[in-house]
């Protein structure tokens, strides 16, 4: 079985930054989730020397190598020779995928030019991956104990050879699982998780532990190696519950995508609504909760209150309330949570005031104070952030937070 | 100055597929402008034999070096260890950096763990590219011919660095002068334009023209060699008149972050207000208009409409019309765009309501349709737009119409 892997893109329009090289991630899961290590990814381009000595030194340090892209019909599409001449093989015409191009212009209704059929030369001797989404077909063999892939670059191809060509080719010579189970924090960063469990981490071997930061919450990645997928789930679940047992509350999710998906989510299966008045997150918050589909179920909308007119005249917050404490205060956040619940007729009014920054405001309140409101008529919570002098990542940790307080509200967490 | 460049990206995630190496996408084009050719990307894991053999091998064929990632406090953040060892430099501890660290975590009034302060220890001798987006410095120097820059890789933070601290520093080492100037458009796709210059991008050297894909707009990169800045300006002048010639209205900048932006800086300009009634945008334009500070001179506020009771209780559109046309038409679009400058006391008001998708509405509208509408109080303008089935791709575009109308009513240009 394959161990090292190696993922090649080959191209230009990569090394020029007009494409980004998302082959190599959806390789790069598939493969983990085989137990097969990538250790290099490498993208080079439509230049037969650089390839060639890029292939020479992947044979030295990885058993399997999988190329993208460069099996084209035009020119500066040499992937297949060059790769063929590394491993000392002749490409040879390979008449049934000569066929299977002839007939998908036919199908088209499309003249095919004769380049075309160079995409039917393939290296001697190697499993044709036929591809029934384009007109390359991929390849695929095994020589002095490396195993050798070629597949088309467009990503919509190469997903497709992946799953249904290349898996099954790779699952045949693999043996063993890889399993891997995130768990989600938000109220602590990594460096402090990674401070806490430096000791832990350092001495397992199997499971491992990562911490990894994601823009204002942090993962915590557990990955286990067995001969079956219970083997790996039995080695990650004691280790689940000790993290779970030490950050409890912080753990807002496991292989979840982020707070506003899970407390969306709850908000769906409890059929909660919710309605939200923004000043200094600006729209930040429903907008994100209406970029999730069918939402719409249990999301009223909201008011974005970025002048004291809008907070009193649309939101209903008390001109006194503005007067004596001014926009950023406990007292006008809490008004807004409660007053959009009731205007909009919801049964959560999600609430955010604060200075985002630069600038302080006109009452010398400082940069990073925001407040950030919950209210379910009954009560009310709010909590004070003092953060920092990025106005991006102010915006963004206060709505976190105020995603976060839907979440624990939801699911019966202290909400402050 | 240097002509061969290598990206090396430095994380495990990266190889895990966890996510996708969007910095060397970001870093390409830029040093493309700057007319340096990007040879290879390479990533690695956190691992220093491997680390430390990559970058061997890339001292043997770059003479910029630019790594990304590994510069965070945490045991497998390796990258400055590994990388000044490959060049024999030892890290020496940098004050300044210690402390702009510590007054990240004070500002947010959060404890800093020590760990971090390994952050602040650098190559003896490097320039520091200090870091105002995180914590991580970012360094750079010379050497043997080879420059070297280590960059942190967050994509916000490694997008701030690149621009204001790795191209000054770039800039001052090449000889002779290259200058780039960036034509946005919107309205007509990369390829659309590819397509149309094609002839005369293969016959152009210098300056050289290239466009780009730009989330849902298009940019062309027109790039001088010189001797002097003043030489490149005049390479560049004819080539964009001639461009400005043949896309007219579609150019909404030149060397514009986007259209968010040109149109917030017209808002301010004129000082013409804007308030705004998003229905399956949810919150998307309020939200890039908040993104600019200072924009609240401008910018009322909005109301998220995301039901029809929200529409006619918040905004004022009669029922007759909700009943009659439903919430996806002309007659809708323009009463929200008309109701919300009124409601919220603007100059302009601008709506949209559409089918984001996935699912068609409940009238059997298409996914894809969206009205977009911008009324000054004196005429109202409405474009219909037939979009696909892409979701985050529609209501961006929406969004950006949006942008577009408000640039073109204030540029003086026909608005639909």
């Amino acid at each position: 079985m394959a161990h090292h892997a190696e993922l090649i893109a080959v191209g230009t329009e990569l090394l020029l930054g007009s494409i980004v090289n998302t082959d190599a991630q959806m390789l790069s899961q598939a493969l983990a989730g085989l137990g097969i290590n990538v250790y290099y990814h490498t993208v080079v381009g439509d230049n037969p020397q650089r390839l060639a000595q890029v292939l020479e030194q992947a044979k030295g340090r990885a058993d399997l190598i999988i190329t993208t892209g460069g099996l084209g019909p035009t020119c500066d599409d040499l992937t297949k020779q060059v790769v063929a001449a590394a491993f000392g093989r002749k490409l040879v015409f390979h008449e049934e995928s000569a066929q299977r191009i002839r007939s998908y212009f036919a199908h088209r209704g499309r003249s095919m030019t004769e380049n075309n059929l160079q995409q039917a030369m393939l290296p001697e001797g190697c499993t044709v991956l036929s591809n029934d989404w384009g007109t390359a077909p991929g390849c695929a063999w095994e020589q002095d104990g490396i195993t050798v892939v070629m597949l088309p670059g467009p990503p919509r191809e190469c997903r497709a050879m992946l799953e249904h060509r290349v898996l099954p080719y790779l699952r045949e010579k693999g043996e063993g699982e890889i399993l891997s189970r995130t768990l989600c924090l938000f109220g602590m960063g990594e460096s402090a998780i990674e401070a806490q469990l430096w000791s832990e981490m350092e001495r397992m071997t199997n499971p491992t532990l990562a911490p990894y930061a994601k823009e204002g919450s942090a993962e915590l990645r557990i990955t286990a190696k067995g001969s079956s997928r219970e083997e790996c789930e039995a080695l990650i679940a004691p280790v689940e519950q000790a993290l779970r047992k030490r950050f409890g509350a912080l753990i807002y999710g496991a292989d979840v995508k982020d707070l506003t998906e899970v407390s969306c989510r709850l908000l769906l299966e409890q059929k909660v609504t919710l309605a939200t008045a923004e000043s200094c997150t600006g729209g930040m918050i429903a907008q994100r909760i209406t970029d999730l589909s069918g939402v719409s179920a249990v999301f009223k909308g909201g008011v974005v209150c970025y002048t004291n007119e809008v907070k009193r005249d649309i939101v209903g917050v008390p001109e006194a309330l503005l007067t004596e404490y001014g926009a950023v205060s406990e007292p006008v956040c809490r008004a807004l949570a409660e007053n959009i619940r009731i205007k909009l007729g919801a049964q959560l009014g999600l609430s955010v005031t604060g200075v985002a920054g630069p600038d302080s405001d006109d009452r010398g309140n400082p940069v990073g104070l925001i407040f950030v409101g919950l209210s379910d008529g009954a009560h009310t919570w709010v909590r004070e952030l003092h953060l920092g002098q990025n106005r991006g990542q102010n915006r963004n940790f206060a709505a976190l937070t105020g995603f976060d307080m839907v979440r624990r509200y939801l699911t019966g967490l202290p909400v402050e």
